[in-house]
């Protein structure tokens, strides 16, 4: 399916460096940068100027390679060694993003199997299996583009969450995959973009790549969705996903559960799209789930400016819990999953 | 009552001028302004500088009053037919409070009944009628809070939304007034503020009154809402109206509904506490009630700063409705209304 290859590339692989779009200036300026150390690439990770958990697991993966590939050619083991400590280095990045440190390990794992070869060899293989996992998540959005279309009603006016295109991910995004794939078939009609608040992805982010696609949309700020679906203007719900249990709880960013409830509520249907490597089968309950409490500074100033009184308590959560019974379908790369979850994840990972 | 006398004004008429907090400036600065034209009183309504409902409708009372208080003392359908022109455009300043327009109204009904009087008597009229309009406000607001407090229960986690509170009436406020004496009967254990977007209501003015009275509260952002509530931390939900249907449906402050929804979803009663006159017998239906839609620039821009990109598509409207069935109870003056709301309006409007 070529039809989605207008999509651009949040991380690039120039050959010698890591290209990537610098998302602090977005949605002012477009500014692109070339990392070309694996302390560059640590900085863009910690100041968020890559962000999306499978775009920083893809920048990571190339900031082991820029890391490793000036190191002495001598002994595995010291050649090794170096490598744990360049990994433990960029996963102290973000320490919570599951899928960095999944791309590292990848590549550590890869390089210890084939400890016999030349380091030459070696550090080329980090960066062939860099490569493999920017390609291979490139595959799984597209994938779930692919299957999630069909979910998508012609004339479809959609709702999201969040940011979850290419600037989150490898290519083509999770949940705005499904809305690229839609939009190239000329279903949709119109996106309501919720602004997402506090951090604003949506209203920064989602608003830009949608504006770079020609997919019709509509800022929203997130409290009028329960207004929109009222009027009759929705007509389905779509979300990305930072974790899901075995049972299809969902773990999101914070607002998804809100319009979860009011999906139901209004009949409407509620979809989460995610990689199947979001799927944690380790965990039963999203109760389970911790969440994580980010700063007040988030939601009482903007910018430097103040925005709440001094002194104030807050509430901060990153993320909620969707339960499952709250979600219509799960789309993964390998195919629409409806209820009951548990079963089929079962079946899927056997 | 005599405890809750702390409370502050947002309106004050100095004699000669309207005296008010510029809220625009709330939380860094408090700042006092003298409106001394209905120009000047118009331009505070349109830009917020007095927002709510009932203080939007007093301060458009005395604007009334500046307005025709340099009129030539001539023949009264002369005067009469300018006092009408200057309510008139008194009102164009914010379309859907019920408030405004009744205020001005009552000043113009009660100057037509004494049209045989001089003309210099009828201004001092007009002026006697906005002074009583804004104490007959305080005294509105008391009872409100008086009869609300009945519903609160012991150790209450208080949800709110907006500002309801004296900076948006003539005192006490509203929704705020409820809190406000139920805190004095130590019965408030934390109020939810939710921060009210586009313009942070909740974060930049309710936080600062609940300071002000030394009320527990915690901040979260809107979309947390649901969050708190699926984690059993809400007892209940309170808001203000900016107008009632004769059927209990229920025009406020955007996200309102979304609260309503969510809270029927979760078992918590919803409570919209507003003065009588709030209630438009006039209209059936919620689906009557204009909505005003409000400028892009509040949700893509925060201050001067752009956080959408240019050329997007917003949609803002600044109210929504929530139908008279998620409504548990309207706290008014005249005491706690439960459902069905139409039969007891009209045996109070009787």
């Amino acid at each position: 399916m070529s039809t989605t290859g207008s999509t651009f590339r949040s991380v690039h692989w120039t050959g010698n460096s890591v290209q990537i779009i610098d998302q602090t200036y977005l949605p002012q300026k477009e500014v692109t940068i070339h990392l070309q150390s694996v302390g560059q690439v640590w900085d863009a990770i910690k100041k968020l100027k890559v962000r999306g958990a499978p775009a920083i697991g893809i920048a990571g993966a190339y900031g082991l390679y820029l890391g490793i590939r000036e190191l002495p050619e001598g002994v595995f083991s010291t050649f090794y060694k170096e490598c744990e400590r360049v990994a433990e280095y960029l996963n102290s990045s973000r320490p919570t993003a599951v899928n960095l440190s999944w791309a590292l390990n990848q590549i550590l794992d890869t390089i210890y199997s084939q400890k016999d070869e030349p380091i030459a060899t070696l550090k080329e293989l980090a960066l062939q299996t860099a490569i493999i996992i920017h390609k291979e998540d490139c595959r799984l959005c597209k994938a779930i583009g692919e299957y999630g279309v069909e979910l998508i009603p012609d004339n479809a006016r959609i709702l999201t969450h969040c940011n979850t295109g290419s600037l989150a991910t490898g290519q083509y995004g999770t949940a705005f995959s499904v809305i690229l794939h839609a939009h190239k078939q000329k279903k949709v009609k119109n996106v309501w973009v919720d602004e997402t608040r506090p951090l604003l992805q949506g209203a920064r982010l989602t608003t830009w790549e949608l504006q770079k696609e020609e997919i019709p949309f509509t800022l929203n700020i997130d409290s009028a969705a329960a207004f929109l679906m009222q009027q009759g203007k929705v007509d389905l719900v779509i979300t990305g996903a930072d974790r899901i249990t075995k049972t299809g709880d969902t773990a999101n960013k914070i607002g998804t559960y809100s319009l979860a409830v009011l999906a139901k509520a209004h009949n409407i249907p509620f979809y989460v799209a995610a990689p199947y490597s979001t799927i944690d089968m380790g965990l039963e309950n999203g109760r389970d789930i911790e969440i994580e409490l980010r700063g007040d500074d988030e939601v009482t100033h903007f910018g430097n400016k103040r925005t709440a009184p001094k002194h104030v308590q807050v509430y901060n959560p990153a993320f909620d819990i969707t339960p499952n019974r709250l979600i219509s379908a799960i789309i993964t790369e390998k195919g629409v999953i409806t209820p009951e979850y548990k079963e089929k994840f079962e079946r899927l990972f056997g």
